[in-house]
């Protein structure tokens, strides 16, 4: 069953202690795209610039990303540059050029509009809205956000949690948005906002899910080298999107395997520059990391 | 089958944002002895000073604690002082009065001898080696320590290494003993040192076990009102400890399940100040945080 996805496309310049990379295909959308195209096929709603090569999107397609609801604007495409530390836990953006995102007025095609699941990837919370206003089939949708939208934004994102069935968000921003220091307290505050359910990414020390009738908890894959953490979240999103809606069921034995399966491809991430190892791997490699996965955490 | 803890018996002065104790019970092998002794006969050998009152004595006895081999020297029991920030992952310790504990020369009763489980707690690798000598039916021996053994004696630990089934350590711990960044290649280089197992705890981000035909991973517990952290990774050890002595079997799923029971007892303790939420709870409620613990981390 399809599942839409509406975010940033970018390039980034990424530093890391060991290595770095410009002009890496980048954005929420784009890396969600990849990892959820191993499980379902994917519409992809975004803005590009002129400069955007035509090549990132006929790969895309290769992947079974319908790429029509990508718009190409006059301007330049979002570019991002930052740079980690050694401890990959501490980023420093280095640059921000929205480029054709800041004014993007997200518009999803006709024939798109009748996606059954839909991931509102990271962009401002009135922007979100407006793709999900054009989403009037959706039966299941999940939100992404970030700590500027809470701190600037907040009115339209506690309007658009209001809206949707579930949110994905890190241990800081579920803090900053709940004033709960504790997470599992922090999580319940969030559910009380209105979403049925919230994932909460801890990054290397993995994620839990918490709503109706479900809670589940985990650890992350053991990665033993990680090469550049950008859009991991992004990459667990598009796992654990991609799952359900291939398995066309939100019910929780569904929910958990989607946790493992957005571990999974977030794992895969970490472990290359960009989109690097999530294109290097099928959905064969996928199923044996979900294996390995499972007897780790498992009795 | 009974189980053998060579350790500090001590008092804390524990202050947090919230509350603070005074002259509460702790010390090492006594968080390890009420935990363990849900599972198993606990055998207890320690020093204490002239100060130490009856009553504490007796209320491990009334655990189950064989505590004939708590030795009591002239001078002040073991005194230790610390505070905790609001985030619970910085400590300050603000007093270590090491009083009897200090020059303490550890002596296994001959009838306490034949244990065949023995956990050595945190305590000089010297004075854990002398303790181990004396047992001499040991079949399965985990170790315990800290930054401060790394970093003076290192030397003696790494002998003992070679002596110990396994050894039970933080991040913190195993980054420095190790070189290692990433966590799982600490394990790794740990078990390399000696031991069959290493059990790397992570704190509220749970902790995981890699060695001989086994490697597991899992969270914690997720426990919403933190009162007091000290001794968690001590109730740890007990708990996984006691259920193998209890189990009398070091299989994977054994060992699985002693750290599902390690992660019980570590939440239970840090649910109050020194003992206290250990002390009230019985075998029934361990149990019934056994199965939640297994829902939340189980497909």
């Amino acid at each position: 069953m399809s599942l839409l996805v509406i975010g940033s496309i970018a390039f980034d310049k990424i530093e890391t202690p060991y290595a770095s990379r410009d002009e890496a295909i980048g954005g929420a959308a784009v890396y969600f795209s990849y990892a959820a195209a191993h499980f379902a096929p994917i519409r992809l709603i975004g803005v590009i610039g002129e400069d955007f090569p035509g090549e990132q999107i006929q790969k895309l397609q290769d992947l079974g990303v319908d790429t029509s609801g990508v718009e190409t604007a006059a301007g330049e495409t979002f570019r991002w540059a930052g740079r980690y530390e050694a401890d990959w836990n501490t980023r420093h953006t280095l640059e921000t050029r929205l480029g054709v995102f800041e004014h993007w007025d997200p518009k999803v095609p006709a024939d798109l509009r009748d996606a059954r699941y839909v991931f509102l990837a990271n962009a401002a919370p009135a922007v979100q809205a407006k793709a999900l206003d054009q989403c009037t089939n959706a039966d299941f949708v999940m939100v992404d956000t970030m700590n500027l939208w809470i701190d600037i934004a907040k009115e339209d994102l506690l309007a658009l949690l209001k809206r949707v069935d579930g949110i994905v968000l890190n241990d800081e921003e579920a803090r900053m948005l709940t004033g709960e220091t504790n997470l599992i307290q922090a999580a319940r505050g969030v559910l009380k906002l209105g979403p049925k359910y919230v994932v909460l990414k801890k990054g290397e020390h993995g994620a839990f899910l918490i709503g109706e009738g479900v809670h589940f908890s985990m650890p992350a894959y053991p990665v033993e080298k990680v090469v550049d953490p950008t859009g991991a979240g992004d990459c667990f999103a598009g796992g654990f999107m991609g799952y359900v809606a291939q398995a066309q069921n939100t019910d929780p034995t569904t929910l958990k395997r989607a946790m493992l399966y957005g571990t999974v491809t977030a794992s895969f991430c970490v472990e290359g520059f960009s989109v690097e190892e999530l294109e290097r791997r099928d959905r064969g490699m996928v199923e044996a990391r979900f294996n390995e996965l499972l007897s780790i955490t498992s009795l």
